[in-house]
């Protein structure tokens, strides 16, 4: 059995959003018909604008509507300071945790040859072109601590190199709290190789 | 922090979803910008169709764009029997499971009257005179075995009872393959003290 063509339709569209299989899609779909038709309007205008109108900053690469984004016009963050992540909601985690006040660079992914993400796709040009400019004095890399995070961020590590540009790389190891047990073997492993001096 | 405004819209916008709290809405935003921006177009296409084009059945209330529901205008059922449900998914979830070939009618809710839920909000008047009409034959209860699902089930017995047809209930119990000790205890003494000569 179906339901009627458009309520068939909208049930279908809402699984390009992840994480709704068909139950949940089914959910979401009565709820907006039966109690939510004016935040349905709502929400349809907000993916219409946003899917129409937001592209990427010309500068750091995050998606914003503006040609350069609020964090790269900002007068008050440090330009010397240059934070490699690989999504948008990297540098948002990023923003709220710690005291932060550089910039930031957003691959919007990461190097994965067999998928055909090569360094243009992640802007590595226009990173390179940033580098040869001058103004960067730390390049801070934070990609994932995954076999294609730490290809990319060797990667970039070799550009930073080439023009002289100091690099760091975010600490990885047992989270701050977490009890050894619970640790997963490869950052338990990681954890153990990368141990320092005790003082 | 904040994202751009338009990306905050859509954040904000996602959350009339059911079950979407804040890092879901986020993780969705950037799954459409990043991944699914036909999808996203399609989805806001197909919200906005359903919410301004789907209205009621004008014979069982169940949602849909057509005046007349397909099950409603089918030659196909049985015209006598009208099972009586709460919402349209019980509807499609009662078609999956059972080989039922009559009519239904969807209440759209349950009473409430401390809600503000009337006979009238459920289409009561709408049954009454279906059941004025002489066609129906047999009334099927089929709303949730909670308290305002029985009150809503005993004022619709009532009614059948004026007008003459006969009314039935489906049956509560231990689900099948349900373990006892796994069941709750409502439904457990529901079932106990529901019991039946054994033959
Ligand atoms: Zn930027
Ligand atoms: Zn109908």
């Amino acid at each position: 059995m179906r339901y009627s063509p458009l309520i068939d339709q909208l049930i279908e569209s809402l699984r390009c959003l992840p994480g709704v299989g068909p139950r949940s899609a089914q959910r979401m779909a009565f709820h907006l018909l039966q109690r939510e038709r004016d935040g349905g309007r709502r929400l349809a205008g907000a993916i219409r604008d946003a899917v129409d109108q937001v592209g990427q900053c010309r500068q750091c690469r995050v998606l914003t509507e503006e040609p350069v984004c609020g964090l790269c016009s900002s007068d008050k963050r440090d330009r010397g300071l240059l934070c490699i992540v690989e999504g948008p909601a990297d540098v948002f985690a990023l923003e709220q945790a710690t005291g932060y006040r550089g910039l930031y660079f957003v691959l919007m992914g990461r190097l994965s040859p067999l998928d055909g993400v090569g360094p243009e796709a992640l802007g590595l040009d226009l990173l390179e072109e940033r580098l040869a400019g001058g103004e960067v004095q730390e390049v801070i890399l934070a990609t994932s601590p995954t076999v294609e995070g730490e290809a990319t961020s060797h990667y970039i590590a070799e550009l930073a190199h080439e023009h002289g540009v100091r690099t760091t790389r975010i600490a990885h190891g047992v989270p701050m709290g977490g009890e050894l047990e619970y640790v997963d073997s490869g950052t338990l492993s990681h954890a153990f190789a990368g141990r320092r001096d005790y003082d």
